[in-house]
Protein backbone atom coordinates (compact mmCIF):
# COMPACT_ATOMS: atom_id res chain seq x y z
CA UNK A 1 0.00 0.00 0.00
CA UNK A 2 1.04 3.73 -1.08
CA UNK A 3 2.16 5.86 1.67
CA UNK A 4 -0.45 9.04 1.65
CA UNK A 5 1.41 12.13 1.26
CA UNK A 6 0.82 14.72 3.79
CA UNK A 7 -0.27 18.57 2.64
CA UNK A 8 -0.68 21.13 4.67
CA UNK A 9 -3.50 23.32 4.56
CA UNK A 10 -4.97 26.14 5.81
CA UNK A 11 -8.65 25.60 7.37
CA UNK A 12 -9.72 22.10 8.08
CA UNK A 13 -11.50 19.01 6.42
CA UNK A 14 -14.25 20.45 4.36
CA UNK A 15 -12.28 23.66 4.12
CA UNK A 16 -12.09 25.47 1.00
CA UNK A 17 -8.33 24.54 1.12
CA UNK A 18 -9.29 21.22 1.83
CA UNK A 19 -11.65 21.24 -1.33
CA UNK A 20 -8.53 22.73 -3.48
CA UNK A 21 -6.12 20.32 -2.46
CA UNK A 22 -8.23 17.16 -3.27
CA UNK A 23 -9.35 18.78 -6.59
CA UNK A 24 -5.44 19.13 -6.97
CA UNK A 25 -4.53 15.54 -6.08
CA UNK A 26 -7.54 13.52 -6.50
CA UNK A 27 -6.40 10.97 -3.43
CA UNK A 28 -3.43 9.52 -2.27
CA UNK A 29 -2.99 12.54 0.60
CA UNK A 30 -3.80 13.18 4.00
CA UNK A 31 -4.26 16.83 5.27
CA UNK A 32 -2.40 18.60 7.66
CA UNK A 33 -4.41 21.47 9.61
CA UNK A 34 -3.38 24.49 9.71
CA UNK A 35 -4.41 27.85 11.28
CA UNK A 36 -2.68 30.18 9.43
CA UNK A 37 -1.16 30.49 5.98
CA UNK A 38 2.73 31.21 8.10
CA UNK A 39 2.16 28.03 9.44
CA UNK A 40 1.09 26.32 6.32
CA UNK A 41 4.41 27.64 4.81
CA UNK A 42 6.63 26.41 8.29
CA UNK A 43 5.18 23.03 8.24
CA UNK A 44 6.19 22.46 4.49
CA UNK A 45 9.51 24.47 5.17
CA UNK A 46 10.17 22.06 8.02
CA UNK A 47 9.40 19.03 5.89
CA UNK A 48 6.75 18.20 7.95
CA UNK A 49 4.43 18.10 4.83
CA UNK A 50 5.27 17.27 1.31
CA UNK A 51 3.55 20.44 0.09
CA UNK A 52 0.91 23.04 0.85
CA UNK A 53 -2.66 24.91 -0.43
CA UNK A 54 -2.11 28.39 0.04
CA UNK A 55 -4.56 31.10 -1.47
CA UNK A 56 -3.31 33.55 -3.47
CA UNK A 57 -5.92 35.38 -4.90
CA UNK A 58 -10.08 35.71 -5.32
CA UNK A 59 -11.97 37.13 -8.37
CA UNK A 60 -13.70 39.32 -5.89
CA UNK A 61 -11.13 40.61 -3.45
CA UNK A 62 -7.98 40.49 -5.30
CA UNK A 63 -4.41 38.97 -4.72
CA UNK A 64 -3.83 38.13 -1.22
CA UNK A 65 -0.68 40.17 -0.84
CA UNK A 66 0.71 39.02 2.05
CA UNK A 67 1.00 35.22 0.66
CA UNK A 68 3.88 36.58 -2.03
CA UNK A 69 5.40 38.02 1.08
CA UNK A 70 5.26 34.42 2.98
CA UNK A 71 6.52 32.65 0.27
CA UNK A 72 9.78 34.87 -0.15
CA UNK A 73 10.66 34.85 3.46
CA UNK A 74 10.12 31.32 3.77
CA UNK A 75 12.34 30.31 1.14
CA UNK A 76 9.27 28.56 -0.63
CA UNK A 77 7.86 27.82 -4.32
CA UNK A 78 4.96 27.38 -6.23
CA UNK A 79 5.12 23.76 -8.24
CA UNK A 80 0.90 23.91 -8.72
CA UNK A 81 -1.72 25.80 -8.98
CA UNK A 82 -5.77 25.01 -8.68
CA UNK A 83 -8.78 27.17 -9.15
CA UNK A 84 -11.51 26.11 -7.41
CA UNK A 85 -15.24 27.55 -7.60
CA UNK A 86 -16.41 29.27 -3.83
CA UNK A 87 -20.62 29.23 -3.29
CA UNK A 88 -20.85 30.25 0.15
CA UNK A 89 -23.31 28.67 2.05
CA UNK A 90 -25.00 30.11 5.61
CA UNK A 91 -25.37 27.29 7.92
CA UNK A 92 -26.70 26.59 11.16
CA UNK A 93 -28.08 24.02 13.84
CA UNK A 94 -31.41 22.49 12.77
CA UNK A 95 -34.56 23.96 13.55
CA UNK A 96 -33.74 27.44 13.40
CA UNK A 97 -34.70 30.46 11.05
CA UNK A 98 -32.72 32.97 9.04
CA UNK A 99 -34.09 35.74 11.81
CA UNK A 100 -32.72 33.57 14.83
CA UNK A 101 -29.40 34.74 14.11
CA UNK A 102 -27.24 37.08 16.12
CA UNK A 103 -23.97 36.15 14.54
CA UNK A 104 -21.46 34.73 12.11
CA UNK A 105 -18.64 33.15 12.38
CA UNK A 106 -16.36 32.43 9.22
CA UNK A 107 -12.84 32.92 7.46
CA UNK A 108 -12.53 36.73 6.98
CA UNK A 109 -12.29 36.00 3.19
CA UNK A 110 -15.46 34.26 3.30
CA UNK A 111 -17.14 37.33 5.12
CA UNK A 112 -15.36 39.39 2.94
CA UNK A 113 -16.66 37.71 -0.10
CA UNK A 114 -20.37 37.89 1.46
CA UNK A 115 -20.30 41.89 2.27
CA UNK A 116 -23.65 42.44 0.65
CA UNK A 117 -25.76 39.95 1.95
CA UNK A 118 -24.38 41.35 5.53
CA UNK A 119 -25.43 44.88 4.78
CA UNK A 120 -28.41 43.61 3.81
CA UNK A 121 -28.89 41.53 7.18
CA UNK A 122 -27.32 44.02 9.73
CA UNK A 123 -28.87 42.30 13.14
CA UNK A 124 -25.81 39.36 12.28
CA UNK A 125 -22.38 40.35 13.97
CA UNK A 126 -19.58 39.30 11.73
CA UNK A 127 -17.11 37.60 14.47
CA UNK A 128 -13.97 35.95 12.45
CA UNK A 129 -12.90 33.25 12.96
CA UNK A 130 -9.55 30.72 11.66
CA UNK A 131 -11.75 29.03 9.20
CA UNK A 132 -14.99 28.22 7.74
CA UNK A 133 -15.13 24.59 8.06
CA UNK A 134 -13.96 24.66 11.98
CA UNK A 135 -16.88 27.52 12.38
CA UNK A 136 -19.29 25.12 10.89
CA UNK A 137 -17.72 22.35 13.44
CA UNK A 138 -17.37 24.81 16.35
CA UNK A 139 -21.66 24.92 15.84
CA UNK A 140 -22.20 21.42 15.86
CA UNK A 141 -19.67 20.96 19.28
CA UNK A 142 -20.88 23.55 20.88
CA UNK A 143 -24.70 23.67 20.04
CA UNK A 144 -24.37 26.88 19.79
CA UNK A 145 -27.86 28.33 18.86
CA UNK A 146 -28.71 31.72 17.16
CA UNK A 147 -25.03 31.71 15.56
CA UNK A 148 -24.19 30.96 11.67
CA UNK A 149 -21.49 30.09 9.70
CA UNK A 150 -20.45 30.87 6.23
CA UNK A 151 -18.91 27.98 4.93
CA UNK A 152 -18.82 25.10 2.21
CA UNK A 153 -21.60 23.03 1.11
CA UNK A 154 -19.73 20.25 2.09
CA UNK A 155 -19.00 21.54 5.63
CA UNK A 156 -22.91 22.21 6.00
CA UNK A 157 -23.32 17.96 5.59
CA UNK A 158 -20.17 16.92 7.18
CA UNK A 159 -21.46 18.49 10.41
CA UNK A 160 -25.52 17.75 9.80
CA UNK A 161 -26.19 21.85 9.45
CA UNK A 162 -28.80 23.18 7.96
CA UNK A 163 -28.15 25.64 4.52
CA UNK A 164 -30.32 28.78 6.08
CA UNK A 165 -29.08 30.40 2.47
CA UNK A 166 -26.84 29.29 -0.30
CA UNK A 167 -24.93 31.45 -2.66
CA UNK A 168 -24.41 34.42 -0.53
CA UNK A 169 -21.20 35.96 -2.08
CA UNK A 170 -21.43 39.26 -3.75
CA UNK A 171 -20.97 37.93 -7.03
CA UNK A 172 -22.04 34.74 -8.34
CA UNK A 173 -18.50 33.81 -10.61
CA UNK A 174 -16.91 34.08 -7.40
CA UNK A 175 -13.41 31.70 -7.57
CA UNK A 176 -10.15 31.32 -5.86
CA UNK A 177 -6.88 30.31 -6.88
CA UNK A 178 -4.81 28.20 -4.43
CA UNK A 179 -1.17 27.51 -5.00
CA UNK A 180 0.56 24.20 -4.35
CA UNK A 181 3.92 25.21 -2.50
CA UNK A 182 6.80 23.31 -1.62
CA UNK A 183 10.75 23.61 -1.17
CA UNK A 184 11.84 22.71 -4.45
CA UNK A 185 13.34 25.33 -6.96
CA UNK A 186 12.16 26.15 -9.91
CA UNK A 187 12.90 23.72 -12.95
CA UNK A 188 11.95 23.74 -16.59
CA UNK A 189 10.13 20.83 -18.07
CA UNK A 190 7.78 19.82 -21.01
CA UNK A 191 4.62 19.68 -18.59
CA UNK A 192 4.85 23.15 -17.17
CA UNK A 193 3.38 26.37 -19.42
CA UNK A 194 2.76 28.54 -16.99
CA UNK A 195 5.59 30.51 -14.31
CA UNK A 196 5.21 33.46 -11.62
CA UNK A 197 7.69 35.71 -11.43
CA UNK A 198 8.44 39.09 -9.39
CA UNK A 199 10.84 41.59 -10.38
CA UNK A 200 11.76 45.33 -9.76
CA UNK A 201 12.51 48.12 -12.16
CA UNK A 202 13.66 51.85 -11.54
CA UNK A 203 10.84 54.13 -11.84
CA UNK A 204 10.76 55.60 -14.85
CA UNK A 205 8.65 55.96 -18.13
CA UNK A 206 9.32 53.00 -19.95
CA UNK A 207 10.74 50.63 -17.57
CA UNK A 208 7.72 48.38 -17.65
CA UNK A 209 7.49 48.46 -21.23
CA UNK A 210 10.89 46.80 -21.48
CA UNK A 211 10.32 44.02 -19.50
CA UNK A 212 6.94 43.66 -21.29
CA UNK A 213 8.68 43.71 -24.34
CA UNK A 214 10.41 40.89 -23.80
CA UNK A 215 7.25 38.84 -23.37
CA UNK A 216 5.75 40.10 -26.55
CA UNK A 217 9.18 39.49 -29.01
CA UNK A 218 9.06 35.26 -27.30
CA UNK A 219 5.05 35.46 -28.00
CA UNK A 220 4.70 34.73 -23.87
CA UNK A 221 0.92 35.72 -22.73
CA UNK A 222 0.32 38.05 -19.35
CA UNK A 223 -2.29 36.69 -17.29
CA UNK A 224 -1.84 38.45 -13.99
CA UNK A 225 0.25 41.98 -13.47
CA UNK A 226 0.46 44.05 -10.11
CA UNK A 227 2.19 46.33 -8.72
CA UNK A 228 3.68 46.79 -5.35
CA UNK A 229 4.68 49.60 -3.95
CA UNK A 230 7.88 49.96 -1.74
CA UNK A 231 7.22 52.55 0.62
CA UNK A 232 10.48 54.38 1.49
CA UNK A 233 11.71 53.75 -2.19
CA UNK A 234 10.29 55.90 -4.22
CA UNK A 235 13.07 55.16 -6.94
CA UNK A 236 12.34 51.56 -7.60
CA UNK A 237 9.00 49.78 -7.99
CA UNK A 238 8.55 46.07 -7.86
CA UNK A 239 5.47 43.94 -9.87
CA UNK A 240 4.29 40.72 -9.63
CA UNK A 241 3.40 38.79 -12.95
CA UNK A 242 2.11 35.17 -14.49
CA UNK A 243 3.04 34.08 -17.59
CA UNK A 244 1.70 31.63 -20.36
CA UNK A 245 3.07 29.65 -23.05
CA UNK A 246 2.63 26.86 -25.99
CA UNK A 247 4.94 23.69 -25.77
CA UNK A 248 8.48 24.66 -27.10
CA UNK A 249 8.43 28.36 -26.49
CA UNK A 250 11.83 30.12 -25.60
CA UNK A 251 11.06 30.54 -22.24
CA UNK A 252 14.68 29.99 -20.34
CA UNK A 253 15.72 32.79 -23.12
CA UNK A 254 12.71 35.13 -22.49
CA UNK A 255 13.48 34.61 -18.29
CA UNK A 256 17.45 35.68 -19.08
CA UNK A 257 15.98 39.02 -20.64
CA UNK A 258 13.81 39.68 -18.06
CA UNK A 259 16.76 39.77 -15.41
CA UNK A 260 18.73 41.46 -18.05
CA UNK A 261 16.24 44.41 -18.15
CA UNK A 262 14.87 44.53 -14.57
CA UNK A 263 16.89 45.49 -11.06
CA UNK A 264 16.05 42.01 -9.77
CA UNK A 265 14.04 39.18 -11.06
CA UNK A 266 12.78 36.14 -8.59
CA UNK A 267 11.29 33.00 -10.36
CA UNK A 268 8.49 32.09 -7.88
CA UNK A 269 7.27 29.03 -9.94
CA UNK A 270 7.34 26.92 -12.71
CA UNK A 271 4.21 25.07 -13.10
CA UNK A 272 1.19 23.32 -15.31
CA UNK A 273 -1.68 25.92 -15.43
CA UNK A 274 -4.82 25.03 -13.49
CA UNK A 275 -8.29 25.25 -15.46
CA UNK A 276 -10.50 28.14 -15.07
CA UNK A 277 -13.53 26.96 -13.50
CA UNK A 278 -16.43 29.00 -15.53
CA UNK A 279 -17.42 28.20 -19.05
CA UNK A 280 -16.00 30.04 -21.55
CA UNK A 281 -19.19 31.25 -23.31
CA UNK A 282 -18.30 35.04 -22.56
CA UNK A 283 -21.86 35.92 -22.15
CA UNK A 284 -21.18 36.96 -18.33
CA UNK A 285 -19.27 39.17 -16.97
CA UNK A 286 -17.76 40.96 -13.75
CA UNK A 287 -16.66 43.85 -15.25
CA UNK B 1 -19.90 82.56 8.20
CA UNK B 2 -18.60 80.09 5.91
CA UNK B 3 -21.31 77.02 5.33
CA UNK B 4 -19.10 73.65 6.27
CA UNK B 5 -19.35 71.17 3.37
CA UNK B 6 -20.41 67.76 3.98
CA UNK B 7 -17.96 64.90 3.36
CA UNK B 8 -19.29 61.29 3.68
CA UNK B 9 -16.48 58.74 5.29
CA UNK B 10 -16.60 55.21 6.03
CA UNK B 11 -16.44 54.68 10.02
CA UNK B 12 -16.82 57.61 12.40
CA UNK B 13 -15.00 60.43 14.43
CA UNK B 14 -11.49 59.76 15.01
CA UNK B 15 -12.04 56.85 11.98
CA UNK B 16 -8.57 56.78 9.48
CA UNK B 17 -11.08 58.20 6.90
CA UNK B 18 -12.03 61.01 9.44
CA UNK B 19 -8.19 61.48 9.91
CA UNK B 20 -7.32 60.96 5.81
CA UNK B 21 -10.87 64.26 5.43
CA UNK B 22 -8.97 66.38 7.97
CA UNK B 23 -5.36 65.97 6.14
CA UNK B 24 -6.81 66.75 2.45
CA UNK B 25 -9.60 69.67 3.30
CA UNK B 26 -7.51 70.82 6.88
CA UNK B 27 -10.81 72.52 7.98
CA UNK B 28 -14.00 73.64 6.43
CA UNK B 29 -16.11 70.40 6.41
CA UNK B 30 -18.36 68.25 8.72
CA UNK B 31 -18.18 64.70 8.63
CA UNK B 32 -21.55 62.05 7.53
CA UNK B 33 -20.46 58.81 9.26
CA UNK B 34 -21.60 55.73 7.26
CA UNK B 35 -21.48 52.22 8.19
CA UNK B 36 -19.86 50.70 4.36
CA UNK B 37 -18.33 52.23 1.35
CA UNK B 38 -21.37 51.61 -0.57
CA UNK B 39 -22.98 53.68 1.95
CA UNK B 40 -20.55 56.44 1.42
CA UNK B 41 -20.99 56.70 -2.94
CA UNK B 42 -24.78 56.82 -1.89
CA UNK B 43 -24.51 59.86 -0.22
CA UNK B 44 -22.71 61.07 -2.72
CA UNK B 45 -24.51 59.72 -5.90
CA UNK B 46 -27.61 61.47 -4.00
CA UNK B 47 -26.09 64.86 -3.26
CA UNK B 48 -26.23 64.71 0.62
CA UNK B 49 -22.60 64.74 0.42
CA UNK B 50 -20.25 67.25 -1.63
CA UNK B 51 -17.60 64.25 -1.93
CA UNK B 52 -16.66 61.33 0.14
CA UNK B 53 -13.85 59.83 1.28
CA UNK B 54 -13.14 55.89 0.36
CA UNK B 55 -9.91 53.55 0.65
CA UNK B 56 -8.85 52.59 -2.72
CA UNK B 57 -5.19 50.60 -1.22
CA UNK B 58 -3.00 49.63 1.75
CA UNK B 59 0.49 49.30 1.44
CA UNK B 60 0.28 45.31 3.34
CA UNK B 61 -2.78 44.54 1.82
CA UNK B 62 -3.30 45.75 -1.38
CA UNK B 63 -5.67 46.76 -3.70
CA UNK B 64 -9.21 46.96 -2.51
CA UNK B 65 -10.90 46.16 -6.00
CA UNK B 66 -14.53 46.12 -4.80
CA UNK B 67 -14.22 50.00 -4.58
CA UNK B 68 -13.03 50.36 -8.14
CA UNK B 69 -16.23 48.58 -8.70
CA UNK B 70 -18.59 50.96 -6.58
CA UNK B 71 -17.03 53.10 -8.55
CA UNK B 72 -18.30 52.68 -11.60
CA UNK B 73 -21.55 50.77 -10.53
CA UNK B 74 -22.37 54.39 -8.75
CA UNK B 75 -20.89 56.76 -11.64
CA UNK B 76 -18.91 58.67 -9.02
CA UNK B 77 -15.30 59.75 -9.85
CA UNK B 78 -12.03 60.52 -8.62
CA UNK B 79 -11.08 64.27 -7.75
CA UNK B 80 -8.38 63.97 -5.30
CA UNK B 81 -6.05 61.26 -2.96
CA UNK B 82 -4.50 61.43 0.27
CA UNK B 83 -1.89 58.74 1.59
CA UNK B 84 -2.52 58.53 5.14
CA UNK B 85 0.03 56.90 8.19
CA UNK B 86 -2.03 53.85 9.32
CA UNK B 87 -0.27 53.19 13.22
CA UNK B 88 -3.01 51.15 14.55
CA UNK B 89 -3.11 50.67 18.80
CA UNK B 90 -4.51 48.23 20.85
CA UNK B 91 -6.73 49.67 23.58
CA UNK B 92 -9.39 49.48 26.55
CA UNK B 93 -10.94 50.74 29.68
CA UNK B 94 -8.04 51.74 32.02
CA UNK B 95 -7.27 49.52 34.75
CA UNK B 96 -6.53 46.18 32.49
CA UNK B 97 -3.65 44.59 31.04
CA UNK B 98 -2.96 42.97 27.85
CA UNK B 99 -3.50 39.68 29.43
CA UNK B 100 -7.00 40.34 30.35
CA UNK B 101 -8.39 40.87 27.13
CA UNK B 102 -10.24 37.97 25.86
CA UNK B 103 -11.76 39.71 22.51
CA UNK B 104 -10.74 42.34 19.59
CA UNK B 105 -12.75 44.31 18.00
CA UNK B 106 -12.16 46.96 14.89
CA UNK B 107 -12.64 47.19 11.30
CA UNK B 108 -11.54 44.12 9.00
CA UNK B 109 -9.35 45.93 6.98
CA UNK B 110 -7.30 46.68 10.32
CA UNK B 111 -7.72 43.14 11.72
CA UNK B 112 -6.21 42.54 8.59
CA UNK B 113 -3.19 44.62 8.96
CA UNK B 114 -2.35 43.59 12.37
CA UNK B 115 -2.57 39.86 11.46
CA UNK B 116 0.66 38.55 12.97
CA UNK B 117 -0.08 40.12 16.65
CA UNK B 118 -3.40 38.09 16.75
CA UNK B 119 -1.29 35.17 15.71
CA UNK B 120 1.22 35.57 19.07
CA UNK B 121 -2.26 36.67 20.92
CA UNK B 122 -4.58 33.57 19.82
CA UNK B 123 -6.80 33.82 23.43
CA UNK B 124 -8.10 37.32 22.07
CA UNK B 125 -10.74 36.40 19.32
CA UNK B 126 -11.27 38.53 16.01
CA UNK B 127 -14.41 40.66 16.18
CA UNK B 128 -15.41 42.53 13.06
CA UNK B 129 -17.26 45.31 13.24
CA UNK B 130 -17.82 48.72 10.68
CA UNK B 131 -15.34 50.72 12.00
CA UNK B 132 -12.13 51.31 14.21
CA UNK B 133 -13.19 54.13 16.06
CA UNK B 134 -16.50 52.93 16.68
CA UNK B 135 -15.21 50.31 18.42
CA UNK B 136 -13.57 52.25 20.71
CA UNK B 137 -16.15 54.22 21.24
CA UNK B 138 -19.12 51.11 22.32
CA UNK B 139 -16.10 49.89 24.62
CA UNK B 140 -16.31 53.29 26.38
CA UNK B 141 -20.27 53.36 26.24
CA UNK B 142 -20.71 50.17 27.13
CA UNK B 143 -17.86 49.88 29.63
CA UNK B 144 -16.62 46.68 28.26
CA UNK B 145 -14.02 44.99 30.20
CA UNK B 146 -11.67 41.86 28.89
CA UNK B 147 -12.46 43.61 25.33
CA UNK B 148 -9.75 45.72 23.43
CA UNK B 149 -10.60 47.92 20.29
CA UNK B 150 -7.69 48.38 17.24
CA UNK B 151 -8.02 52.03 16.23
CA UNK B 152 -5.92 55.03 16.30
CA UNK B 153 -4.52 57.04 18.87
CA UNK B 154 -6.86 59.87 18.85
CA UNK B 155 -9.83 57.33 19.36
CA UNK B 156 -8.22 56.34 22.25
CA UNK B 157 -7.64 59.87 23.46
CA UNK B 158 -11.32 60.58 22.62
CA UNK B 159 -12.86 57.64 24.36
CA UNK B 160 -10.21 58.06 27.39
CA UNK B 161 -8.82 54.10 26.61
CA UNK B 162 -5.71 52.93 27.65
CA UNK B 163 -3.41 52.02 25.10
CA UNK B 164 -2.27 48.83 25.64
CA UNK B 165 -0.03 48.39 22.63
CA UNK B 166 1.33 50.40 19.95
CA UNK B 167 2.27 50.01 16.35
CA UNK B 168 0.36 46.46 16.01
CA UNK B 169 0.09 46.57 12.34
CA UNK B 170 2.76 43.85 10.78
CA UNK B 171 5.01 46.25 9.51
CA UNK B 172 6.46 49.70 10.35
CA UNK B 173 5.47 51.30 6.91
CA UNK B 174 1.84 51.05 6.96
CA UNK B 175 -0.14 53.21 4.81
CA UNK B 176 -3.60 53.68 3.34
CA UNK B 177 -4.26 55.54 0.28
CA UNK B 178 -7.58 57.48 -0.05
CA UNK B 179 -9.64 58.23 -2.89
CA UNK B 180 -12.02 61.60 -2.62
CA UNK B 181 -14.87 60.70 -4.87
CA UNK B 182 -17.72 63.10 -6.64
CA UNK B 183 -20.07 62.78 -9.19
CA UNK B 184 -18.06 65.52 -11.40
CA UNK B 185 -16.71 63.95 -13.91
CA UNK B 186 -12.95 64.26 -14.49
CA UNK B 187 -12.04 67.41 -16.54
CA UNK B 188 -8.19 68.26 -17.06
CA UNK B 189 -6.75 71.02 -14.97
CA UNK B 190 -3.28 72.68 -14.84
CA UNK B 191 -3.05 71.66 -11.13
CA UNK B 192 -3.86 68.15 -12.13
CA UNK B 193 -0.40 65.70 -12.48
CA UNK B 194 -2.20 61.84 -12.09
CA UNK B 195 -5.18 60.30 -13.93
CA UNK B 196 -6.78 56.93 -12.68
CA UNK B 197 -7.87 54.68 -15.88
CA UNK B 198 -9.37 51.61 -16.14
CA UNK B 199 -9.40 49.81 -19.95
CA UNK B 200 -10.08 46.57 -21.43
CA UNK B 201 -7.53 44.68 -23.82
CA UNK B 202 -7.61 41.27 -25.87
CA UNK B 203 -5.90 38.59 -24.63
CA UNK B 204 -3.17 38.23 -26.83
CA UNK B 205 1.30 38.64 -26.40
CA UNK B 206 2.04 42.20 -26.87
CA UNK B 207 -1.64 43.63 -26.16
CA UNK B 208 -0.42 45.76 -22.90
CA UNK B 209 2.34 46.70 -24.47
CA UNK B 210 0.54 48.47 -26.99
CA UNK B 211 -0.96 50.48 -24.23
CA UNK B 212 1.86 51.24 -22.09
CA UNK B 213 3.41 51.94 -25.14
CA UNK B 214 1.55 55.56 -25.17
CA UNK B 215 2.75 56.18 -21.95
CA UNK B 216 6.37 55.77 -22.26
CA UNK B 217 6.06 57.66 -25.55
CA UNK B 218 4.41 60.73 -23.86
CA UNK B 219 7.11 59.96 -21.08
CA UNK B 220 3.99 59.26 -18.64
CA UNK B 221 4.86 57.33 -15.81
CA UNK B 222 2.61 54.54 -14.79
CA UNK B 223 2.42 54.44 -10.41
CA UNK B 224 0.01 51.66 -10.16
CA UNK B 225 -1.42 48.52 -12.33
CA UNK B 226 -2.97 46.18 -11.60
CA UNK B 227 -4.74 42.81 -13.65
CA UNK B 228 -8.47 42.50 -13.28
CA UNK B 229 -9.38 38.90 -14.60
CA UNK B 230 -12.86 38.29 -16.03
CA UNK B 231 -14.17 34.99 -15.13
CA UNK B 232 -15.92 34.03 -18.05
CA UNK B 233 -14.71 35.67 -20.30
CA UNK B 234 -10.71 35.23 -20.85
CA UNK B 235 -10.72 36.55 -24.55
CA UNK B 236 -10.17 40.07 -22.47
CA UNK B 237 -8.95 41.07 -19.63
CA UNK B 238 -9.23 44.40 -17.82
CA UNK B 239 -6.89 46.39 -15.96
CA UNK B 240 -6.69 50.03 -13.64
CA UNK B 241 -3.67 51.97 -13.81
CA UNK B 242 -2.25 55.19 -12.24
CA UNK B 243 -0.10 57.62 -14.34
CA UNK B 244 1.25 60.94 -13.39
CA UNK B 245 3.08 63.48 -15.35
CA UNK B 246 4.69 67.11 -15.54
CA UNK B 247 3.34 70.31 -16.06
CA UNK B 248 2.66 71.04 -20.05
CA UNK B 249 2.75 66.98 -20.95
CA UNK B 250 0.56 66.20 -23.19
CA UNK B 251 -1.75 64.15 -21.27
CA UNK B 252 -4.85 64.51 -23.16
CA UNK B 253 -3.37 62.92 -26.60
CA UNK B 254 -1.53 59.80 -24.93
CA UNK B 255 -5.49 59.38 -23.20
CA UNK B 256 -7.03 59.60 -26.80
CA UNK B 257 -4.07 56.60 -28.10
CA UNK B 258 -4.88 54.81 -25.29
CA UNK B 259 -8.90 54.69 -26.02
CA UNK B 260 -7.65 53.57 -30.33
CA UNK B 261 -5.29 50.70 -29.02
CA UNK B 262 -7.73 49.42 -26.29
CA UNK B 263 -11.13 47.55 -25.93
CA UNK B 264 -12.85 50.19 -24.13
CA UNK B 265 -11.36 52.82 -21.42
CA UNK B 266 -12.53 54.83 -18.67
CA UNK B 267 -11.17 57.61 -17.23
CA UNK B 268 -11.76 57.38 -13.32
CA UNK B 269 -10.62 60.50 -12.23
CA UNK B 270 -7.98 63.52 -13.10
CA UNK B 271 -6.89 65.15 -10.10
CA UNK B 272 -3.59 66.03 -8.27
CA UNK B 273 -1.04 63.47 -6.57
CA UNK B 274 -0.88 62.97 -2.99
CA UNK B 275 2.21 62.76 -0.98
CA UNK B 276 3.71 59.64 0.07
CA UNK B 277 4.02 59.46 4.00
CA UNK B 278 7.35 57.90 4.18
CA UNK B 279 10.46 59.90 3.42
CA UNK B 280 12.54 59.14 0.34
CA UNK B 281 15.89 58.36 2.16
CA UNK B 282 15.76 54.23 0.33
CA UNK B 283 17.03 53.20 3.37
CA UNK B 284 14.26 50.98 4.33
CA UNK B 285 12.09 48.84 2.45
CA UNK B 286 9.03 46.73 2.45
CA UNK B 287 10.55 44.41 0.15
Amino acid sequence: MKELQTIAIQGEQASFHHIAARQYYHRGIEVAECRTFRQVCEMVREGRAASGMMAIENSLAGSILPNYNLLESQSLYIRGEVYVCIQQCLMALPGQSLNDMGAIRSHPMAIHQCSEFLEQHPYMRAIETFDTAGSAREIRQQELLGVAAIASEEAARLYQLTILARNIENQRQNYTRFLIISTQPPAFSDDANKASLSFRIGHRPGALVEVLEVFRRCRINLTLIQSVPIPGRPSEYAFHVDITWQRGQAIEKALEQVEAVSNGRRILGIYRAGELPYDHSGSESLK
